[in-house]
């Protein structure tokens, strides 16, 4: 289906500005631009998602060998962003803010553009808990520091909580593809977000650590128990946002 | 005085990797590089940041015209670095979880640099209430999105409370400062901080909003009410943060 925006106010403005991908409705051909994208792959680093993008460029035997791909975003310095054929390749810096300005305006982009049925990955590294270094995790439920399936976003003040499902049949694809690599170790596991990197991941080196080695283990193990098996600080937002946009979803 | 950390197991650690700057203790002489840093001002933007750099090298009589300032955090693409004489200029992304990750490892280069009496200084957009467009707002408190002076800090899932005031001193000399330059309209008020750019901020142009006009005006109007004369993202984090570590901060 069409991807939806939520927003009653939005048909009646002039003109949208996607500031902090420095396009808009009124300076862009949006449907020209991007009415044909498929697939949405966003991570944390800008070069990495560059590299993303020619990586694809490359196996979707797309002319070129991707080294000229352009950054679409370049009038701004917030977000990347590339394209190859279908697929639409864009950084979304670290933590929940970072990636839900970015999500907002995305999911706006898209709807201007009158995309249809679009999905959207997220990859990004993480803190294994429990698992091979090296290991990919595909997340079946995107949970908070309290290990709850859930994404708390204040508006006008007030606590709104979301649901963080992600699409079930899209973990499983992408658990079946991995079957045919070899070499990735590949499960399926909750994730947790946090909003810190450092006291929030329960790490011992940063600038802040009023714990113990021994407590920080003992929240690990609660979390490996509640069914987490990596950590990261975008997929509560993430989820929540594209779920609620009609965006099928993995992380 | 110092910059200090507040974590016991800093001293026992061999080597310390500031890994998203791509700097470290044994990879890098931080006392001969840093150790006469005396300012550090901080922003989103990594374009900004560099041309703030570039215009302190002018500012200060430096040699060079500031064009040759080169990224100290080349090996990282997640922020970046200059450094005018005794001045650091820094990008820290958007949003607290962004600001966060930075100030940890930029907190422990000056503790490991064995910096003295340094001020840190965050430079920021934002969004004005109830002020002329353009004005300076000097914050006297941050405040969160229910106006109180407080940033909540999730610990092994436990929420701990900071405070998030900051230098007084600091605060009215920089509005001394700013009585000598005409044309900027500048004033001393509080800053809410908030963990989204869309809904919590009461903005009706994000891919999702479930509030009218009359709603939004009126949570502005109660933000104004409190105190509040601007809005951005990573105000208390930024406090909370500097106060604990003997920083002198003025955002």
């Amino acid at each position: 289906g069409l991807v939806c925006v939520k927003n009653p106010h939005l048909d009646s403005m002039e003109e949208d500005v996607l500031y902090h991908l420095a396009l808009g409705t009124k300076t862009h051909n949006l449907p020209a631009m991007f009415g044909d994208i498929k697939f949405v792959c966003v991570g944390g680093s800008p070069e990495r998602m560059r590299a993303f993008a020619q990586l694809m460029q490359r196996e979707l035997g797309l002319a070129g060998d991707g080294e000229e791909l352009a950054d679409i975003c370049a009038g701004s310095d917030r977000y990347a962003m590339y394209r190859a054929g279908p697929v639409l390749s864009i950084s979304h810096g670290m933590g929940i803010p970072s990636i839900s300005i970015m999500l907002h305006e995305l999911i706006k982009l898209l709807h201007h553009a009158r995309c249809r049925d679009v999905t959207i990955i997220r990859m990004g590294t993480s803190g294994g808990l429990g698992v091979e270094a090296g290991s990919v995790v595909i997340t079946d439920v995107a949970v908070d520091s309290s290990f709850k399936p859930r994404f708390e976003q204040v508006v006008l003040g007030d606590v709104v909580v979301r649901s963080t499902e992600l699409d079930k049949d899209l973990a499983e694809e992408l658990l079946a593809c991995s079957k045919q690599i070899p070499d990735f170790p590949t499960l399926m596991g909750h994730t947790m977000c946090t909003y810190d990197f450092y006291e929030g991941q329960g790490r011992l080196d940063g600038a802040l650590c009023s714990f113990s080695s021994e407590k920080k283990l003992e929240y690990l193990r609660r979390a490996y128990e509640a069914g987490v098996r990596n950590i990261e600080m975008e997929s509560t937002a993430f989820a929540a946002l594209c779920g609620l946009c009609g965006l099928r979803g993995e992380s």
